[in-house]
């Protein structure tokens, strides 16, 4: 079986690490000669996800092709598929969900609660909108990592949004953050992995560390499963999917964000699960029964962002982390050097929510 | 840090695997160009890993080599050595072991049991030894998964021997195999795995389970630990080491046999270890401290090897096999057909040692 990645990122490099359980041949596309995947497959291809050309050439003789970004180009991915190459997420729910608002008008139509938004084209929309201040704007593309994301609080906050077509939302008044992960192969088959609780700096938007299991009651775990469940069906799935959800203050579930492929919401699956989330969209697209999701110990989940101070004592900083028992490092080698971005993650495991809750202090320390 | 293979195979597979958690670079040199690595590497060597010529070449500009299997060109290794090339495990200790003769005569000069054996350099030898038989014939060099190993009962069978340099070693009166691995780093760090329990077949040498942890006595458990130690502190290894030890009827242990690299006998250390077998390699190799070493849960390692049924229906068995919780699949993706060759794995995980044995006997009826 030959596969297909759309995109070269640290995401593709945990997929090709799954992949060789299975003894899959992986073939990669990104637009970055120098991606995380590129040095592990002997079959990379310089084009980008979102060029019609690109995508149509790259997918030619392979027998699946899957993503591990939403920014690609469908009309390539759903002409693939009228030849014959098996497209998972299939093209319509990739572009369901590429775009903000398309996802919540899909949202609301099945009846799954979302935080309310508006569509804006431009900035000067923002401007007859002012009633809906303070408001949270997102790009409707291609955002990621907080990266077209931003908070309006007054009207004098527009000058500075972004110029692009955009969804503004509610502030919604939320108590908790968490994540499920939903499965589904061809056959229709769905698994749920445990909700993880995300938990944030105070920087807004900044993810400080996630916890799984999500300390929740076990009705809205349920209820969670359940509009997990749901979109997957309604969205037809085939392969994973991430599903954010707020937890508001009066106890209520409703949708932020889908994301159809690995997440950072499901990192911990490699170390914690029994079945990875990497694995199980291998299963899902592979036509295979899907694999247990059970938890098997707590663990906790720290992105690890490019900081100074881990630029000038890289090594010394690893070799200490590398001490804490269950400190599993995911090192991205990302070529270069930019303050502030996702370089890495530490998964955490131990056997109580308490130990993975100590030994991130003790990791937060030695990164800093 | 670019880090290169000598040999292509599964364990290299598994070994990259891990290579990508930490954003090595990995360069693969093998005989085979449709080696199980050559496909998850952008740089893949064809060459031989016994040439002189082939393995210098390969090795330069890389800043650590390791290997995934014995049969390597040591003198072309020191030379690497000496332009400044880490080769870990170093040259001396592979040279040890890739002989089963120097090897043994080793281990007793550090005053460790081994299996008592005597060197012959053909079959000729062989006539003059009738009063050793019945005994174990292994070749000195190159043997590997029961190739290169038989028993002669009586003199009749010296015709069917091996006509190259062997070992003729007394047949044990053995209770038990067990394996215990153990990791050392250049700092003279050393960590064990808790030993596993190794199930033959009736037909001799083909491992039919492998159990973790091995139900032994703590007193031997302990003392397994105490000999994998002294083994490889008086090796200087720096890696990782198997060290396959047989248990006698009379409650002694002997060492077996040796691997200074990754083993089978720790395929398990994946799923069901905090640290892997081939992180705590890596980390060996680049002066890392080791990693936690404890088992998470039982579990249980099957070798798969090519039958006329599995060959037959590859893809249904693989389905029902992939629908038992927590066995996970390890599939070589070998070219071609070759009926008994080991064409990957399965270890089953489980909150019980007797769970672990009745999903083995699930997967043994499917693949059967």
């Amino acid at each position: 079986m030959k596969i297909g990645i759309l995109g070269g990122g640290q995401l593709g490099g945990m997929l090709i690490r799954h992949a060789i359980d299975f003894g899959l041949r992986i073939s990669v596309m990104d637009k970055d000669a120098n991606a995380p995947c590129a040095r592990y497959t002997s079959s990379f291809t310089l084009g980008s996800p979102t060029s019609y050309e690109d995508v149509l050439n790259f997918g030619k003789g392979l027998d699946v092709i899957t993503i591990e970004m939403e920014a690609v180009n469908i009309d390539a991915l759903r002409e693939l598929e009228k030849q014959g190459v098996k497209v998972f997420p299939r093209p319509d729910t990739i572009a369901v969900i590429q775009d903000k608002y398309t996802q919540k008008q899909f949202l609301l139509s099945h009846n799954i609660p979302v935080v309310p938004g508006v569509a804006v084209d431009n900035k000067n929309d923002l401007l007859k909108l002012e009633n809906k201040l303070p408001g949270c704007l997102k790009k409707r593309r291609d955002g990621y990592d907080g990266y077209g994301v931003m908070v309006l609080k007054t009207a004098a906050d527009i000058e500075k949004a972004f110029d692009a077509p955009s969804v503004l939302e509610e502030l919604v008044d939320i108590k908790n953050e968490i994540a499920v992960i939903v499965g589904r192969n061809e056959q229709g088959e769905v698994k749920c992995y445990d909700p993880v609780m995300m938990v944030f700096s105070e920087e807004k938007f900044v993810l400080e560390f996630q916890e799984a299991p999500a300390q929740i009651d076990e009705a809205i775990r349920n209820e969670a499963f359940a509009l997990a469940e749901k979109i997957a069906d309604a969205l037809q799935l085939v392969g994973i999917l991430a599903v954010e959800m707020f937890i508001t203050r009066d106890g209520k579930l409703i949708v932020n964000e889908l994301a159809p492929r690995p997440h950072n919401s499901g990192h911990h699956t490699i170390e914690a699960s029994t079945t990875s989330q990497y694995e199980q969209l291998l299963r899902a697209i592979l036509g295979l029964p899907l694999g247990d999701t059970s938890l098997r110990f707590p663990s906790l989940m720290m992105n690890i962002l490019e900081t100074e101070a881990l630029s000038i004592d890289r090594q010394g900083k690893f070799h200490r982390l590398l001490e804490v028992p269950g400190a599993h490092l995911h090192w991205y080698g990302k070529k270069g050097i930019r303050l502030g971005r996702k370089v890495g993650h530490i998964t955490i495991t131990d056997n109580t929510i308490e130990g993975t809750l100590a030994k991130a202090d003790t990791i937060r320390k030695i990164l800093n």
